[in-house]
């Protein structure tokens, strides 16, 4: 080594030393002592919200009066819609409606899906081989098919006049899903002649099981292994979810381990003994998947107040699972005039649509609502007009506790004279 | 009280403690025992992920050789893009650069937006206040001005043969933003004749503050306060955030508390001291905005390791201040031959664009690599290109510790015989 090497060396030495201490000298007690690559854990390596933001999930657990010894019991906790923002909801805030309190905690690379049945080729599936294979990325929602039903899993905080749309439509969720076609799965397997449906399980300790035609198997569902960005949460299904678009939730099959190809519906458990809806006359509807048009104003919306006359804007979610979202009409005037919203993009099929439209309140009595028709014209009813279809007078609805599977009439908010935002369905 | 009332009394009394028995027996140990519609805290009521999900941000804290005593420290902390889906980038998982550890402690409720000069009215507006106004949702990327660069924040992480694309390129992210427009704020204040610029001041402790043309905020210009479906995180600028779509992530003001419309720059510190880009020759580039046309494929990446021979999905993603990303081209051959790959919906002006290409991997040795032209046209130029644009050679750029701005030369990745993904820069 020559001294001019030797010199430079004692340089850049020293030059460290004063870099360090220059560092250091402002470094706040209790930080991290990092060095210019670290990875140390107490960097922020995965954000949480302020401390302010206090409102999440809320809901229910139980409906003691349906339960069987040794039933699991029903969790329901609701999407703080009241709260959103776009057309995205945060997978911390996504609905749940599952039967046991906590989720499975699985290992992804111990997880395996299985294909079989009627099939060429039986198949399994790791998830980073699921990964590896063409992949597609789509905004859906997902919607609990009793959602906004007077009585069931939502309980009595539904139609309470207090009702937020949080308790009145919280079971619905929109996300950004990642993941393979089921049908490319099901081809690389190769479908036999004779199948016609799917039976879809899932690793939950009660297996869940969901009988769904080969036809929406082959159309648009998907095995998803992400969700806004990131694997999906335990609560959503981690590490591999089953997703049938626009149908209703219980399709959607979380913590996916088995597709059995078959050639008739199997009557599992959760779809004959839970799912259909019971109408007043006794009879119930069976094997219902698709989910209507739906739609409600998230602000101004019960539970919020106005502070004062002058401009608001009105603001919501509209859904359908025929389809993607083309119109909502929003009335100030308790349903006499109607007046296109505007509608945000992305407006995506099957996926909830952000809608807008400027209000000048005058500081008297209001009564605010929204309707949506879908891609084929159906539009959303009122309560009354649902009551006639079931043959039901409207006392029936405000006191029934049967969930009143897909009911989807229009949301009424009251805005009083001091501000005050109430439920007025009924 | 008659007979018959008392003995339906006494049967509810029986069917609840039946009830609450049949629920107990199935009630795992340490639940909650929550009522029909219980709100306790341990409901799940705010999600997380799965404790198997053990990635997150990575970083590095300071640059000494650069510090001033009593300078705050830089904090980079970038997206670990490799394990992306879709083109949403969760919150608790977006890049962060900042001149301080931690974001400030705003309580929203004390938060106002002030704003003043050059206006017929000055305006104070509350967080409440800016959300009855009329909204617009809009994904939009933020990037550092300093990402990909070699040298700078990213540290020596981002030139090493075991790059990830978080080393090469997490500083940026995005996200579906909710607020409201700034150029509608700014009419409301009456923006006078001899305007034409606006500083942008932050409430963090160093009162960041910014110089932006008054074309910029009466063009695109958003006050955000809400990020992918809930607020702001604190870390990225809550409860208010100015965006500056496709610009330099150094005008996008976090907590954001002021806007004073000036007529000329203010040359405020962080814009003149640090953010211009020294160039080999020693003259430095001023007030650049607008981000160019940038790519990288997520997977097969850096780090990354393949099982062998086989089909793999070859997807990245892309994006570019200047607009809508219309094409990107990805080579698997170094650089000889290029393939349209498909780009993902939504495809949003100044956002990030998923992009998917089929791959049939040979076991061979490759180099793989996408570029993508912006709106206009402009491409993205290889390191050689970006070299001669300097006047520097590949030596400077491979030894450099000023961060290179806006350095968006094409980033190859290398596939071993053995299956292992390398960076391929140099």
């Amino acid at each position: 080594m020559n001294t001019e090497q030797s010199g430079r060396r004692r340089f850049l030495k020293n030059s460290a030393v004063l870099a360090g201490l220059a560092a250091g000298a402002v470094r706040p007690a209790g930080a991290s002592p990092a060095g210019p690559d670290a990875r140390p854990e107490d960097l922020h390596a995965y954000g949480e919200r302020s401390h302010f933001e206090k409102w999440g999930r809320t809901g229910s657990v139980n409906n003691p009066e349906r339960k069987m010894p040794g039933e699991p019991p029903d969790v329901g906790l609701r999407t703080p819609l009241q709260d959103s923002a776009g057309m995205i909801t945060p997978a911390s805030l996504h609905f749940i409606v599952s039967h046991g309190y906590e989720p499975p905690d699985i290992d992804p690379q111990q997880h395996r899906l299985l294909i079989h049945g009627l099939v060429d080729r039986p198949l399994i599936f790791t998830v980073d081989e699921l990964k590896r294979l063409p992949s597609v990325s789509r905004f859906h929602f997902l919607e609990c098919h009793g959602n906004s039903s007077p009585g069931g899993i939502q309980g009595p905080a539904r139609n309470a006049l207090t009702a937020t749309p949080q308790d009145t439509h919280g079971l619905t969720s929109c996300s950004l899903w990642t993941g393979v076609p089921l049908s490319l799965l099901l081809n690389q397997a190769g479908v036999q002649k004779n199948a016609s449906w799917i039976l879809a399980e899932g690793a939950d300790a009660n297996k869940h099981t969901k009988s769904i035609p080969l036809v929406k198997a082959m159309d648009d569902a998907l095995v998803v292994y992400a969700q806004n960005g990131e694997s999906i949460r335990p609560e959503q299904g981690y590490p591999l979810r089953l997703l049938a678009p626009g149908w209703q939730g219980i399709n959607n099959v979380k913590w996916l381990r088995r597709i059995d190809v078959v050639d008739e519906p199997y009557m599992a458990m959760m779809e004959t003994s839970r799912y259909p809806s019971v109408k007043p006359d006794g009879k119930s509807r069976w094997f219902e998947f698709e989910l209507g048009p739906k739609s409600v104003i998230t602000r101004p919306s019960g539970g919020q107040h106005l502070r004062g006359p002058g401009f608001y804007e009105i603001t919501g979610l509209a859904w359908s699972g025929g389809g993607a979202i083309r119109r909502v009409e929003v009335s100030t005037d308790g349903g006499r005039n109607w007046k296109d919203a505007e509608l945000q993009a992305p407006i995506a099929r099957k996926a909830h649509t952000r809608f807008v439209i400027p209000w000048e309140w005058n500081g008297d009595e209001a009564v605010i609502q929204s309707r949506t028709p879908d891609e084929r014209g159906e539009v959303q009813p009122t309560v009354d007009e649902v009551a006639k279809l079931w043959g039901a007078d409207l006392n029936y609805f405000q006191h029934v506790t049967q969930i009143v599977g897909d009911f989807n009439a229009i949301q009424p908010w009251k805005v009083t004279r001091d501000g005050s935002v109430l439920n007025a369905l009924f």
